[in-house]
């Protein structure tokens, strides 16, 4: 490297095993064996917060350590690579064979582990209902499945499933057994979610919520212990199940996103390649996140792009290639477990494809608007609710609010069977136009009979009276869903917010559908239908207004745009609609933009108080670097050490005044010229191994950074030489550069500190706390928010 | 901004007039009147090449500077922001009304274009062929539409469409009649070509070639004046038209960019805001690129894949957005205009949905590897040729040459019915499965007609004695398209890739796709087919081998992966294909890259010696710093300013003795304490402004570029203040820092230059060039071919 000074032996061995020192670069921290909890990984800071300093309820969801696997740390992507190389044994992997073998097999695992949420939910979602009398073990469809005397009419009614009325009292009529079906549903319910709140609070407290959030600030160069471990992995599977059982309104697409990025990192200690390097591993994450998504909605490339839009933080090219790659395999695997029984990759496939009008954009882009209100809306009352909760004693009940939401949301949904399916169910009935056997309320039309016999799809067509009674039913459970959301989102279970979202969007643009479509039924001859609306003609496609709703909410919590529209036309396979679709997206954006510029995994980031430099917020005042720097006017000057002018005891009575994790060293006092930074954690250990071995090493002796030590006089102690642990290539600006400058190099470089120059000498530094702490004053927010650093 | 400093009005006029000059950032460059053909945007310089060193014929393509729109310069995206404050009127747009608006605009005005290429194109082609009666403007499909004598068995032949033997001996049989036609297509081949090739010579050389290298370059951050400009707009449209009618083997997707970017960049010159600065400019030349290719293929996410992964250098996601609306604005207008007359966006729609099975995927990897190979053999002949027509002789008739390929591509492409049509026909023929009412020699089965009656798609069948004679066709036509294309990128007429890519991969395919059918056919009782191929069953598509073979040459010429994908299921709708064209595209990346590093772009960007950090490409070297810094060990110091201490006859003197662009600034020649960077220009400006209109400003004026003047003795001159001239942030890094840090520093930051210190004293400078210069050492290529700085 042609930086390998003379070493003596012993440090040597300490430097190996620790690995805890930047060797030549700002932001090399690898600190293997600290014992904090949450840490930042790029470099050293000078004021390092200890996770004793954070309350326990602080964080939304779960802050207790959880043991697991412990992540070593390390910084800025590629940056790292010369890292690798004295770790013997790497040189064997070829590089890309490697990689492809993590990730085909996390892959597998993903797969299998979705797989197996998807059918044990099914299953137990069901339960909440009936049994299966042939075996218990078969969920309502395969019980029927297996029946002989199913008919093509009713295919969810047949004898081997009984209600529990039914089962109880032997009849499935009259108020004693809907009585008795109601307190069932509830109680399974209250059952499955008061277990899964229990799981996770005994177990891993991390495994709450959707997660993503979290990865964010992971992959943005935080260190969460335990975020990624087994027991996470294994507790949030089991969890999930039960939370989506339990009927609350949540979706498992986000906890699998969590999910995947656990299996990827475990993967990763098998290799030393990503077990000692946090960057290399973090490009893992990356792929895993893609690949979260890829599973849960059967939408490969729109994973890739989710991962690139919303979670990540770097995002080279190479992890697009290897995300893409991955996501390839989860594609293949998926192909060929064919879980949607429908030889595709799709997830909600819709069968129809009939054009769409140029006119019919003004409501897609009602719709739009709607989303966008409903995700501000949506994000501002969770926020407001999580605030809540983290601030008042609702906060000390986790399991009580569980049970009360799960109780609530089971007493009410039950009336109503929009509400009392599952909601992926829900959304795939309202994606879908009525086709000829449709037995659904939803396709009631007046004289639908009449057409049937000469067509493959039904014409326009007047709404009949179950339509109406479903449009009811629909609105309220829009109202429902809209509302029971902003409470479950952020309690104490897995909970995912895509499907709940979906679903809201879903069903308003079901009824604006229908409305639009009985408009032009009944008025044929208005002007904006002329044309491309006669009577018997198939021109108003109700479920496609469904698909759009569903993607205009969805854009308006998450703030997605390319994103979204890839997946949603993977997850529906309606290339067609990629207008419509892009349309409501982008009006939905602005329109939440407009409301709330945050999306909600950013504003749970702030309310956790993460350290996340926002890669999307631009800085934009006018403030130069020596405004954010510290030490300040008023505070005493910078802790520096010399290179040449300190014996051991000044600098161990330097590290024990100071709580700083790192220093500057200079030339001399006077010139302040800077040499190098060393590392609080890293001096400690050296001088206390020198101490121990090199002999002669006293309280006296001298400490030298230069290159060269000056010869001794005899009868002076040995000196110390600790060039080796400075990092020589410390990153500075000048006190003149302004702070988006300084903002944008953070970002850019993942960089944890920067020392401030005036005419050459050394001034200041510039952490990322100053930063973040900066950006929360100009926005007004407590600065005393952001946590860790 | 905090270091608006005393400033003489005089001098304030002169900055606002030149604004050349960096105001307290590294990279600011902005000189709107430059006389500069090429010109780096970010910062200065200190060895700058004007292009009069250029030899003529050093680029590929065109190196007269062509009048056209002149560019303003600047460089890195955000950090920009501040300049645009002074400049009054900014404010009173509001941000992303007026983005929107000028994009909105462009993408109308692209359409348009597109449109209009499209449709001339058509008849053009057609006109070499024949002419139509009822109105020469017709083309044959068109002049065939309006007759009423046409069948649907039969609807390319009418009478009113006469080939050119029809019109002049008035038969269309016979050798003669043959010949007649054989010697006006190649006639009118032979002056469409001359026509385009003249045009771009005479008026506009930068239209030539497909424009993405470049347009590569210059959105990392590279000058090259008029390239985008009104000229190269105007005669890059017409000579497309020209050259894709003359029926050379280019397509017009990549020229199509380049239309979009000068129409992009026409625009951004109503608007202050990006007229002023370079980098926001450059925000809407990526959307135009995305633009470019959503429109060409009509494919809007794939556009804005391919602007993020192939063409653009930073991508912010703001950018990412904004691509996005632009997409969508364009895919509106294509969806109103209705180009394909399908009311679908697709070019290439495909009409199979049939599933495939996963033992195809051992085709569907073949094809990868075929791709792949022939990629990396593409792109070394390609570049080879390339290259002898720089270095030899052959580079001084580039008409001679086009005419000359142009006969003979016309030929050889006219006994062949597979090369004689248009290659986006062929593609089309290609791609699609045969019907029941196919004409087409590729569908001509043997017992077709017997299965007709009960199906609508043919099922499984044995080719019939047209097949044979289509494949022998095909095969000959592979060969000529692989050879012939090779000669053709690259001449002086505007030429795009990805057309005869996709073409030779669609014949390869197709070829593969029959012989598998065939196979099958034969051999239903093989393990491999046993169960999914069973006789009469429809198993193996051969327009889906196309379809992958298409995508996997495509992919293997340009190493797109995820853009790849979508682009080729947005082109032909077949969402349910994506897992082999997933598989394809990633085999063929691997095995290009495996060949050979580089994509067509990138080759041809290092062919032509532009500089570009390559993104992609990771910096491995074990090389620090000062290893490759100016001045080396055996120079000369380094050229520096004091900041109080020198006159101006001194200054004079040393911009007289040296050709450096710029100068650091030190506290003194003694301590060598960094202060600053001034950049050559303005300090010319200023002194010259200050000797003309600042009185008492003789060669003994000392120059100051400290805060406060010290008061001068009275009968000494009056002293120069030039503080506010002096860049007061100039990136440094120590001689210790690793080159891999200082590339990626160089990649993400867009610098220019970056100042070199040790201990905080000012040791030297690293420029973009030498970076480069030291890229290609260790490539062990020339160094001294990279050009411009």
């Amino acid at each position: 490297m042609g930086l390998r000074t003379v070493w003596p032996g012993q440090l040597c061995e300490v430097k190996m095993e620790n690995s805890g020192y930047a060797e030549s670069f700002p932001d090399m921290h690898t600190a293997t064996s600290s014992d904090e909890d949450l840490v930042e990984i790029t470099g050293a800071t000078l004021d390092f917060s200890s996770t004793d300093d954070v309350p326990p309820l602080d964080r939304d969801c779960g802050s207790e350590g959880a043991g697991g696997a412990g992540n070593g740390l390390n910084g800025v992507p590629k940056l790292m690579d010369l890292l690798d190389e004295p770790v013997p044994g790497v040189g064997t992997y070829e590089d890309f064979n490697t990689i492809d073998w993590v990730r085909e097999k996390s892959k597998d695992r993903d797969r299998a582990l979705a797989g197996g949420i998807d059918i044990s939910a099914h299953w137990m979602t069901d339960l909440k209902e009936g049994v299966c009398l042939i075996g218990f073990w078969f969920n309502h469809e395969h019980c029927c499945w297996n029946s002989n005397e199913t008919t093509f009419q009713e295919r969810d009614k047949c004898p081997q499933w009984n209600s529990w009325a039914e089962l109880m009292i032997g009849s499935n009529d009259g108020p004693f057994a809907y009585i008795i079906n109601y307190l069932m549903y509830v109680c399974w319910a209250l059952l499955f979610s008061f277990l899964a709140v229990i799981l996770v609070r005994a177990f891993a407290p991390y495994a709450c919520g959707s997660g993503i959030p979290e990865i964010k600030t992971i992959l943005s160069g935080f260190i969460i212990r335990g975020y990624l471990g087994k027991w996470t992995l294994m507790i949030k599977t089991i969890t999930l199940v039960l939370a989506v059982s339990s009927g609350l309104s949540l979706g498992k697409e986000g906890p699998l996103v969590h999910v995947a990025c656990c299996c990827g990192n475990i993967l990763c200690h098998l290799f030393t390649k990503y077990r000692k390097n946090e960057a290399k591993r973090r490009e893992v994450l990356s792929a895993a996140a893609a690949v979260g998504v890829s599973v849960a909605f059967g939408a490969p490339i729109g994973g890739v792009l989710f991962s690139l839009e919303e979670v990540s933080y770097y995002f080279p090219l190479k992890t697009l290639w290897r995300s893409f790659f991955a996501a390839l395999v989860a594609a293949f695997t998926l192909r060929s477990i064919n879980p949607f029984g429908n030889s595709r990759l799709v997830l909600f496939y819709v069968e129809f494809h009939s054009p769409w009008h140029l006119v019919e954009l003004v409501p897609f882009v009602l719709l739009g608007i709607f989303g966008g209100i409903w995700g501000a809306f949506f994000i501002r009352a969770n926020i407001a609710w999580c605030r809540r909760r983290k601030t008042t004693r609702l906060g000390h009940y986790p399991v009580l609010e569980v049970l009360l939401v799960t109780a609530l949301t089971a007493v009410l949904a039950f009336p109503n069977s929009y509400t009392r399916m599952s909601t992926s169910e829900l959304i795939s009935e309202l994606f879908n136009d009525c086709g000829l056997l449709d037995s659904s309320q939803l396709c009631n039309y007046a004289n639908a009979t009449d057409i049937k016999t000469n067509s493959n799809t039904l014409p326009d067509r007047p709404a009949g009276h179950e339509v109406f009674t479903a449009m009811w039913q629909l609105a309220l459970a829009l109202v429902f869903k809209m509302l029971i959301t902003v409470v479950t989102f952020g309690m104490k279970v897995p909970s995912g917010l895509f499907i709940p979202s979906m679903a809201v969007g879903a069903i308003a643009g079901r009824l604006l559908g229908v409305g639009m479509e009985q408009l032009a039924y009944y008025n044929h001859d208005w002007v904006i239908f002329r044309g491309w609306c006669s009577p018997g003609a198939d021109c108003i496609t109700p479920g496609l207004y469904a698909m759009v709703g569903a993607a205009a909410c969805l854009g308006g919590v998450t703030r997605m745009t390319v994103s979204l529209v890839v997946i949603m036309f993977e997850l529906t396979g309606g290339l067609e609609y990629i207008v419509p679709l892009m349309a409501a997206a982008m009006t939905s954006k602005w329109v939440a933009d407009a409301l709330g510029r945050e999306g909600i995994y950013e504003a749970h980031i702030r309310l956790n108080g993460y350290p996340f430099l926002e890669p999307k917020e631009e800085f934009s005042h006018k403030t130069l670097a020596m405004d954010v720097m510290r030490p300040r006017h008023s505070d005493p000057p910078l802790s520096v050490i010399t290179q040449d002018g300190m014996s051991v005891e000044e600098v161990e009575t330097l590290i024990a005044d100071t709580s700083y994790s790192g220093f500057p060293v200079v030339v001399s006092q006077e010139s302040q010229r800077l040499v190098g930074f060393v590392l609080r954690r890293d001096l400690i250990i050296s001088i206390e191994n020198a101490r121990q071995r090199q002999e002669g090493v006293v309280s006296t002796s001298r400490i030298f950074f230069t290159e060269y030590t000056p010869p001794q006089p005899p009868n002076f102690p040995p000196p110390l030489k600790l060039r080796g642990i400075m990092d020589l290539s410390p990153f500075t600006v000048t006190d003149h550069t302004a702070m988006d400058i300084v903002v944008d190099i953070f970002r850019k470089l993942g960089l944890r500190q920067c020392l401030v120059t005036h005419n050459g000498r050394l001034l200041g530094i510039i952490t990322k706390k100053d930063i973040l702490k900066h950006m929360a004053q100009i926005a007004n927010r407590d600065p005393d928010s952001i946590l860790f650093n």
